[in-house]
């Protein structure tokens, strides 16, 4: 089973030139979606290989941009957002037009939208976090289905996103009574599924 | 309720000379403490003030030294390592002695070790996070009790450490059946407690 996070960068800069010493701020928030990375992919001891990340990116100047990040190819992957910002910021430098183009192993970039990016993830069960959902921790998965989260960065969805998520009919999940980070979200939608998993034997 | 996290930073740097942009290297992986202390206090918009976060920094040059965050009082904390490091690098530089200095509003600074944090927290429920404990999951907390959680950062505690937290009786508790970073510890545990609460009401 796959587990893919979509996360939508509203502000988060598009062309690469923003200084690594700024990325709370020039780039957008771009540090948000650096610890989705950090959330999504890794274990203590290593990597998750079943992981896909998609940050569909829509700040400044030449939105959008899709960086794909795979875990089963990733490397240079550290924890920390320093370097991992060095690896988005040079695959911005890189991207071309709506054909993905490779920017270092496993990450992958491409001028596609949120669309664009639904329609290659039709076929996965696509889950909406959001605060009115049913709780995670009693929702049933298909533990051989591919899985697709969707989630905002430090803003919601906006109302046209939320129009292209609802046409896939997505399963509405709340992870608790709180309302986490986008990068907390994704550590708890793992720990829930990971323990799921461990109860069915797989 | 107050929740503690203790975090030990077996070499995290002491003496508050390092560089901003490097963090994760010549800062003894002060990254992965920064990252702890969002997980520990980063609500979507707002600061949970009922945790209090016990660095003990063990790098050097000059160990220990203990850094104390108060989430009732803490002010100037942004989500990103950058700026948090900032706020770090500062307390280390107006570390004197034993004795709690504050370099900026929430954070305290002093020359104290595990041994002397854990006296402090002699009262509190201690719970040691361990992949052998039981499933936090299914484990009952007073939910009036103070709990303390304690935890390495990417290195395990050594035997000496975990000798210190054994004389106080810790609940032993694991989080799910993979093994997490520590700040990913630390949202998961705060999010089984959110659930918690909210199903016995409080």
């Amino acid at each position: 089973m796959m587990r893919r996070f979509v996360i939508v960068g509203h502000k988060a800069n598009t062309d690469g030139n923003f200084k690594l010493n700024d990325m709370a701020g020039g780039a957008g928030r771009l540090d948000v979606l650096l610890r989705c990375i950090n959330s999504a992919f890794f274990l203590s001891h290593s990597i998750r290989r079943d992981v896909e990340v998609y940050l569909v990116l829509l700040g400044p100047s030449k939105p959008p941009v899709t960086i794909r990040l795979s875990g089963s190819e990733i490397r240079y992957l550290n924890p920390d957002e320093r370097s991992t910002g060095s690896l988005i910021r040079n695959a911005l430098l890189k991207a071309k037009d709506d054909k993905e183009v490779s920017s270092s192993p496993g990450i992958y970039v491409s001028r596609r939208g949120l669309e664009d990016v639904m329609k290659v993830l039709a076929d996965t069960e696509i889950v909406y976090l959001h605060e009115s959902g049913t709780g995670m921790e009693n929702t049933e998965f298909g533990m051989e289905t591919d899985l697709t989260f969707v989630l905002g960065d430090h803003m919601d969805l906006t109302e046209e996103e939320e129009n292209i998520i609802l046409k896939y009919n997505p399963i509405k999940v709340s992870l608790g009574p709180e309302i986490l980070h986008a990068d907390h979200c994704i550590v708890v939608s793992h720990n829930i599924l990971d323990r799921k998993r461990k109860v069915k034997g797989k």
